[in-house]
């Protein structure tokens, strides 16, 4: 390759400071270093985590940055001691890495590798603690080890995960984040069984992915919880069976579920990041058994509650990240069982623009008629 | 029997009003109704939980009332349509209910039988919902559906497991609470694995059954806490094999646990009844898997708290009542594991008394040294 070894200066979207504008800037992009794989970024969508990173409320957000998270591309070139991908090679960065050496990876218990944590963690790249964007010299900050809002990338071989290549990039750029987190959420963080009754808070694409993997679980009755009666004739066709507005009902909504079900469901996730509705989705939880799981990403400093007798009484609280999924050996499963036509992609996408209109896309992530906006990063019209 | 049918008048210890001294009282026995079973009352011991409502701070506590639900004896006479118990089985009272015909019952998945909760809740019997106990015709509350301080109790028959009858009443007396919880805590509600690290707050009988359930379950370290350093030279016998006193550290318990142990324990257990401690078992748990069981009973009202990132990076968050143990099927085979010898019980017992000396029982309750006070209910010396 021509650019192989060279700095290569391409397009991207800065976020110079916290809340203004993201700015479509040249931008320079070192060559990867050992351990490290450089991306040509085909698309990418938004999420709501880079919304909060920008807003400045993320106390570990670091300006300025190159934020995005959820993307498609091809390996442009690797650093020294990369085997596993090659120029060429189709990839999803993955923000959570799978190292498959260190403690957590061996464990057979989680997906949270710790390996380069302690460098993406705070925006830069762990062979030299530098990072690999700069703007006339100037550094600027890596963003979840992904930075995917740029025509090229630098991530660390242990976060990128190959696929194949006959993928549309345009579709399975949405493996990268929010639909893997709700479908792993249901299969392998709260493992519902069939015939269970399962409640959903918030229907944006985390929560419909949750409904999803509930439809494919045999979930028996699927209560989508929202205060936008508008989203329950689109969760319908993610499998989410009845519908439920709190601010219709006088009750606590975990009194309402209760009552709509017997004693409360089996299961039950949060979607949104909000930790009242945390609460709630625990106490709407059937005594004994009832289980729920925080999906949805809280403000920094804030703290769930309740009274220990849920617990006590047989309430099981835990959470996930990225549904559990180990990022490189699984994501490539997904793209198979998209392709296999086993799970919903294409549903989920409601708009699509480019980068230069990245701004555009970002006040779209908070209308609710949006699910997730696919930024195609190579037109810069 | 001569007493069949009739009513039985013997002694009990009544709490009349809430922190006034129990009174030793001459108390009329109804005989059981319809699915009801009257047990004459060999040994009790006593427990936090008679001591936390006989204080007036649970707010369901109901006076007058008989205290008392770790005991052993001898069932008198049963009432209508009782087939699986009969007079001169030996047995022990359960307050948690097995009836296996109830949703929670038949569920698989919970030992938390609802089917007479409504009744023990409020100190009455399901049948009529009134008292078998009163006083020169004034009625007296039953308690956890056991009521044992008392030489004559009624309860329902799915609150009664027949025992084999040549275990000693006075120690498998204990099998009734606390015993089973801490080791129902670890092999059922935790599912503690060979090599797991354990912390366990507090080293009163529930913790010190549940380091005897981790070393059982081949746990690598057992890790025991508590403010009171003397407690550890008897903890050792059953099996902790640290000991922690967080008022000797100036860091945080969560933190200091967290580096002892190379980035948490694999289970914690939180054996005091106490929502800061709670906390700090939770968070002392390993990213990933770390799981965080609540044993103990905390006060009325208050609440735990935690940041959802807790949860949301692999921590489990659960509870236990009774320890999980289906009550009537499962409270027997833990007196045949006794009689071979597989689970302590003497070890526990560090006091005898008999039913006269029950104030200086529970005096002796509040004493470091003391574990469980196993009262002689005959013997009215």
């Amino acid at each position: 390759m021509a650019t192989q070894g060279q700095f290569i200066t391409c397009k991207a979207a800065v976020a110079w400071e916290a809340n203004k504008p993201l700015v479509i800037e040249d931008v320079q992009v070192a060559p990867p270093q050992a351990g490290e794989v450089r991306v040509k970024i085909l698309f990418t969508a938004l999420c709501h985590t880079d919304a909060y990173t920008w807003s400045g409320k993320d106390p570990e957000g670091l300006f300025p940055c190159i934020l995005g998270h959820e993307a498609a591309g091809i390996v442009e070139s690797v650093g020294e001691g990369v085997t596993e991908v090659q120029p060429g090679d189709h990839v999803i960065p993955c923000y959570q890495a799978e190292c498959r050496e260190c403690k957590l990876c061996k464990s057979g218990k989680t997906n949270l590798c710790g390996k380069v944590r302690a460098a993406t963690g705070v925006g830069i790249m762990m062979n030299d603690r530098k990072t690999r964007f700069s703007i006339k010299g100037k550094p600027i900050y890596h963003f979840m080890g992904t930075s995917t809002f740029s025509q090229y990338t630098v991530v660390h071989d242990v976060s990128v995960a190959k696929i194949d290549p006959t993928a549309p990039l345009e579709k399975v750029c949405l493996l990268g984040c929010g639909v893997p987190t709700g479908l792993g959420a249901v299969w392998n963080t709260a493992k519902v069984e069939a015939g269970s009754i399962v409640a959903i808070f918030g229907l944006g694409t985390i929560g419909l992915a949750v409904a999803e993997g509930a439809k494919a679980a045999g979930a028996s009755r699927i209560i989508g919880i929202d205060i936008d009666r508008k989203k329950f004739d689109r969760a319908k066709d993610f499998g989410v069976t009845e519908f439920v507005n709190p601010k219709e009902h006088d009750k606590p909504i975990q009194q309402l579920l209760m009552d709509l079900t017997d004693g409360g469901v089996d299961y039950s996730f949060e979607c949104i990041g909000n930790v009242s509705v945390m609460r709630a989705a625990l106490e709407c939880c059937h005594k004994g058994w009832g289980t729920s799981v925080i999906v949805g990403v809280a403000a920094s400093g804030q703290e769930i509650s309740t009274r220990p007798f849920q617990l006590v009484t047989g309430r099981v609280w835990k959470g996930t990240a990225f549904g559990g999924f180990k990022s490189r050996s699984q994501v490539p499963l997904l793209v198979d069982k998209y392709l296999k036509k086993e799970i919903k992609i294409d549903e989920y996408i409601t708009h699509r623009r480019t980068l230069a209109e990245m701004n555009e896309a970002f006040d779209l992530l908070h209308e609710g008629s949006c699910l997730r906006c696919v930024l195609d990063m190579q037109v810069q019209g």
